[in-house]
């Protein structure tokens, strides 16, 4: 049983790479795609080597290498660089913000200061950066954490889809320090299935014992009283408090509310830049994923995958949206950012 | 393009044995499981070798060979024999009445004549009732697809899940009669893949180009648009219109609730004998299943699986039961029965 599951810690820096955990074969395998430059980790992104929060954490190192590679480079090219290198992974994938924070919060501290650095100098102040973003973020991950337990009674049995990752953790473990006992059930998420092997995987280093299903059983477990709380991450909350999460979501918060459980959304915070869910490209990806498990062709040959990367779930389906400030109803999502912030569940 | 695809056919009577189409690795391998007793036809049934309207063609193929079986007894003992068989065969799986209305149907017409048949005749009497009671049901289905296809627009696109097997074909086959296109989105339906391999490569082999989703992703694929009708058949439908059938169908229904899609159920008749969703029993199987994909491991260790093999859908969510006898409401379901029957789509 531990309170700091590998998936806790994904991405390391080493001292001539960044090296990811790829959560595509996780827990089948233990490896570590190691990228040596910001592009390579890049594309280690668009190709789901990591995903979740794990981006964050990628994109934060990315940076830094971006930083050694313009560490021959006159001031105002290695900024132009880290600007390009910068865009370049926030074009991985569109609809998490948590890249963009990312590279606007690091390259905002090292850029924005009275005078542009270079060489050593610019590496430091980035890698410094990268740490207090990534420690932050941990932060705010843990605060979200205890809001979230908050809503857990002991005993709660839990149903989760995909991979809420630091969120769940965060949860987890507040929860446990409150003396609450949980049980969960977990979907599979095809087509990664990163429920069957991420969620369950980490819930069981944890010291749990979930129980799997697959994603069209959702409903049928909240009819049969499998679960008496559903809950997911959140990759985007609307400020008029629609919900964007992996495909599947909206389903769970549909049968959740047919049958009278709650739903809630895990998020550090709305996104301001999103008054309504228009503001938000949901991402399409290639559909053949769909036409494979694990690398294996499971569908005839013939048909056409459609893979919409994540569904967004209406406010009216939302019991709760728990942010780093706290639990808000989701047509008050906005008071997330009120500076008094901490409304506690009443 | 074929009006007649492999799995339209996928019970022989051979000589010496019963022959049945493995469904469980169909499309990727054309595997013929040959049963030389009626206990091998039951553990084959139970064992997932065919599934959908494939066990009532086994079982109807069951009883010929316990026939067989008992040619050389006396006319007692090759009766209890085959009511044997029978009670055996109907064991194999609670939820679909298609094996007890075989045996019954079957038994019925040769056991509860005026005097009781042995050796030979008995053979070709309970073969004669056997292939009349395919034949019978092959009729239904006929008849169940065309009331279906009324149901369709012309250029409709028709979200399916799970297998509709004979029921889809003769939609299919009745729509085209009368001249109208149709597109399908079908979910993959884990943990068997009903969905990916047997609607697929059918409708492939009746000349489609099927959209291909995972069961998470039913509630988007609505609210994106990607269909206009959903279609499912039914294992069992109660005298109070609910609707069981593979698990996910009720996720479907919600999900066509929500997003104004109609939802129809496709059952040759509704279970006289099930006054309430009470009445059925939900077979449950090895959870195993859902932590496996096609024989290879996809869930991390430490997890149990949960496997509810259907699930109930209540009548609120049913747009329209269609039977061989027309078109229904669900809380109207009971006049399948009425004499004069024939209620079509008003």
């Amino acid at each position: 049983m531990s309170d700091t599951p590998v998936l806790a810690d994904s991405v390391r820096i080493t001292d001539d790479a960044v090296e990811i955990l790829d959560r595509r074969v996780y827990p089948f395998e233990v490896r570590w795609v190691r990228c040596t430059t910001s592009e390579e980790v890049a594309t280690a992104i668009e190709r789901m080597v990591t995903q979740s929060s794990g981006p964050l954490f990628a994109a934060t190192a990315g940076l830094v290498l971006a930083a050694r590679e313009a560490r021959r480079e006159p001031p105002e090219e290695a900024v132009a660089h880290l600007r390009q290198a910068g865009a370049r992974l926030i074009a991985t994938r569109p609809t998490n913000n948590h890249i963009r924070d990312a590279v606007q919060g690091v390259l905002g501290v090292v850029l924005d200061g009275p005078e542009a650095a270079s060489g050593t100098e610019l590496v430091e102040a980035v890698t410094r950066a990268a740490h207090a973003h990534d420690a932050a973020y941990r932060e705010r991950s843990a605060a979200l954490g205890r809001h979230a337990a908050s809503l857990l009674g002991d005993g709660a049995r839990v149903l989760t889809h995909c991979w809420a990752d630091a969120f769940l953790i965060a949860t987890v473990r507040a929860a446990r320090s409150a003396g609450k006992h949980l049980e969960f059930v977990c979907t599979e998420t095809r087509p990664y299935l990163q429920g069957a092997r991420l969620t369950a995987a980490t819930l069981v280093e944890m010291g749990y014992r979930p129980t799997l299903i697959t994603d069209g059983m959702v409903a049928a477990a909240l009819a049969d009283g499998l679960a008496d709380v559903t809950l997911t991450a959140a990759d985007r909350v609307t400020l008029d408090g629609h919900v964007v999460n992996k495909v599947g979501t909206l389903g769970v918060a549909l049968a959740a509310n047919a049958f009278g459980v709650p739903y809630h959304a895990l998020i550090d915070a709305p996104d301001p830049q999103a008054r309504t869910i228009d503001d938000v490209v949901i991402e399409r990806r290639d559909g053949d994923e769909v036409l494979h498990v694990l690398g294996r062709r499971t569908a005839a040959e013939g048909v056409v995958g459609y893979y919409p990367a994540f569904d967004a779930t209406p406010p009216r389906l939302v019991t709760r949206i728990v942010t780093e400030h706290g639990v808000y109803e989701p047509s008050r999502v906005r008071d997330h950012f009120a500076v008094s912030g901490h409304t506690e569940e009443s």
